[in-house]
């Protein structure tokens, strides 16, 4: 295996399976491209799209997607929980192997500048991809979706978009292109139904409340199973790695008098902190995914 | 990707590097087959390698390293520290993918008639391969080695061979062909010079004296360290997890005031050990190596 780029889609579409579908043909019919996961939401009516490529193939594979979802989406006509301002809302690269950060900053930009010229819509670039602080974070760079944005951005000169033109497109509206490391969805379970325990633990282990670094999280409720939840998303699990969040967790519910009854991982985790974690819990003085016998059978 | 397996035969040539080139180029010559590893040990005069193939070319392949090392090495000049009783020792197969134990024992015998009528070798199945209970064990197959085989193999009824001549190969000597798991070879130091704490640890962990199944353990003085080493082999991790080894002795350790220094493990480990790892020690509920996003790209 050479070089690996993940792009991650998200289409302001989840409920008319057609559409999802034309859109997902479109990004596979690039020769390379392979589809790892389509995941569609009725609720939020928005589908993610995961799949992989080489420098060249995923910047293809991402404008067919964005041209389909131009072509097949009207936002006007949208509703849905989740916070949107475009057809295709948000387009990020992940370096997975053979490729660095800035390379999928720089396929970030190149793709949105096509994006803007071909398709006449205005492009953000957030995150690792951002050109200026303010841009970094996807949730400012959101502000106001759709409706909002068709104004702002006429009048907000902070709203001024990165490429194309300075409004928003009457029916595919704007897009954020970005880069950023591999997104981890982790829960743990607690053996408790105090629902305010979870929520303090989570506070206090989250970045935003100064705990640890990278690191998002939030307390549930999940009342079927009398238990409550702390919900996470590691964004860097190289700087935050998830053996850390677990024996944070523990120590915090420790404290309380809680148990943990279970974790899960949301979706898909990269080998590397696979490996991380069983390095860490062992005390593994060496150790990393060159030793595991598969990854000698695919590269 | 479809089936695999793994074939890890030992030379008993571990000096002459053009000797162990050629064996390792006939084998890699069969299209489909990957070479994974080569490990030659000088004091051992003993060669391993590691390629992996499927059901077919994983025969063609074996058979070819055979023919090599028949043709290319003399065991009356071998000297080495490791018992063998074959210029080709041992040729295990090892289910990795799509492929069930039972068909890497009949990849076995049928390998292993193949050597015995084309080389005219004396061939002997052992462990998931043995045709009785007294050719499971590959210590107890080869105990007299090379040249005390000579004599026995003729006088004493229990070592008539499985397939092939009632006589050793008189340069490439006799073969044990087997089917077994994927071993893992996994250290445990401690912070302690009491080489008797590890003998200890060891013996009372260890299958042979009645502690888990699966499991091989030696004491070591690592003495250029200041460290004591539990040495294990574990035969079968879907039996014995490695995150259980791991506590025992850890717990055997805490017993005696003893602290772990860290551990290693030496060579390749299957994917789904690794990911057993990860989900005993963050208590996943639900996990496997179908989660890990490397897999997904590869397969």
């Amino acid at each position: 295996m050479g070089e690996v780029v993940e792009c991650v889609p998200n289409f302001s579409e989840g409920r008319r399976k057609e559409v999802v579908e034309r859109i997902v043909d479109s990004i596979g019919s690039v020769p390379g491209i392979k589809i790892l996961d389509v995941e569609m939401d009725g609720d939020h009516n928005r589908s993610v799209v995961t799949f992989v490529g080489n420098k060249s193939s995923i910047q293809e594979g991402a404008f067919r997607g964005a041209s389909a979802a131009a072509e097949l989406i009207d936002l006007n006509k949208h509703k849905g929980e989740h916070p949107r301002m475009g057809a295709l809302d948000v387009l990020p690269f992940v370096p997975i192997q053979g490729v660095t950060m800035q390379e999928c900053a720089e396929i970030a930009a190149a793709v949105g500048e096509r994006i803007s010229k071909l398709l006449k819509i205005p492009v953000y670039l957030y995150e690792s991809a951002a050109r200026s602080p303010d841009r970094k974070n996807l949730e400012k760079v959101r502000k106001g979706q759709f409706e909002g944005l068709r104004e702002s951005i006429v009048t907000d000169d902070t709203k001024y978009p990165d490429f194309g033109p300075r409004q928003v497109h009457p029916t595919a509206g704007a897009v954020a292109v970005g880069a950023r490391m591999p997104l981890i969805a982790f829960n743990i379970n607690l053996e408790s139904k105090d629902l305010q325990a979870a929520k303090d633990i989570a506070r206090k282990i989250r970045t935003s409340s100064g705990g640890l670094p990278h690191l998002k999280a939030l307390g549930f409720d999940l009342k079927e199973r009398g238990l409550v939840q702390v919900s996470m998303n590691l964004t860097d699990y190289t700087v935050t790695p998830i053996s850390r969040v677990f024996d944070e967790v523990k120590k915090e519910a420790d404290a309380r008098g809680i148990e943990i009854a279970e974790s899960e991982i949301i979706g898909l985790i990269p080998l590397d902190a696979v490996c991380d974690i069983t390095a860490r819990f062992l005390k593994l003085e060496q150790f990393d995914s060159n030793q595991v016998l598969e990854r000698r059978i695919w590269c």
